[in-house]
């Protein structure tokens, strides 16, 4: 079975509440120097081939269910594993 | 600045609740063969040099802190964009 893998993340000028609490998390674990933005990831089982037909049908669901673009940026990429 | 990308995912044997509710919502949307399990995905902007130090230090703080590793596993690589 193919995958496709979508990768969701808030926009560079949105506000991201959770990243946020990690970055918070990890100075006072200690760890110094590193910012992190949370974002999601998606990997879709898609049944049969993937052609170009099925990647755009992955991305319409991608822009309609998966990712909310008012806020969000998102990446659909087939997974070479 | 350099940047890491932390992927965390269900492990298989774990139940993707999120995952069900979105390949379920794909099948009502008319969108068929498609099968989804959702994670998360961090992006790490790391000050200075990634070395294999740093790269440790991420790894370290992923499995403390992004990863909850009885249910999730995950995967900890330099982004090269």
């Amino acid at each position: 079975m193919a995958r496709v893998v979508v990768d969701v993340m808030p926009k560079p000028e949105i506000l991201d509440p959770q990243g946020k609490a990690v970055t918070g998390a990890l100075g006072r674990l200690g760890y110094s120097g590193l910012t992190v933005r949370q974002g999601k990831r998606f990997e879709v089982e898609v049944d049969g081939d993937i052609t170009d037909e099925r990647l755009a049908e992955v991305r319409d669901a991608a822009e309609k269910l998966f990712a909310n673009t008012v806020i969000e940026t998102f990446d659909v990429r087939v997974d070479e594993d």
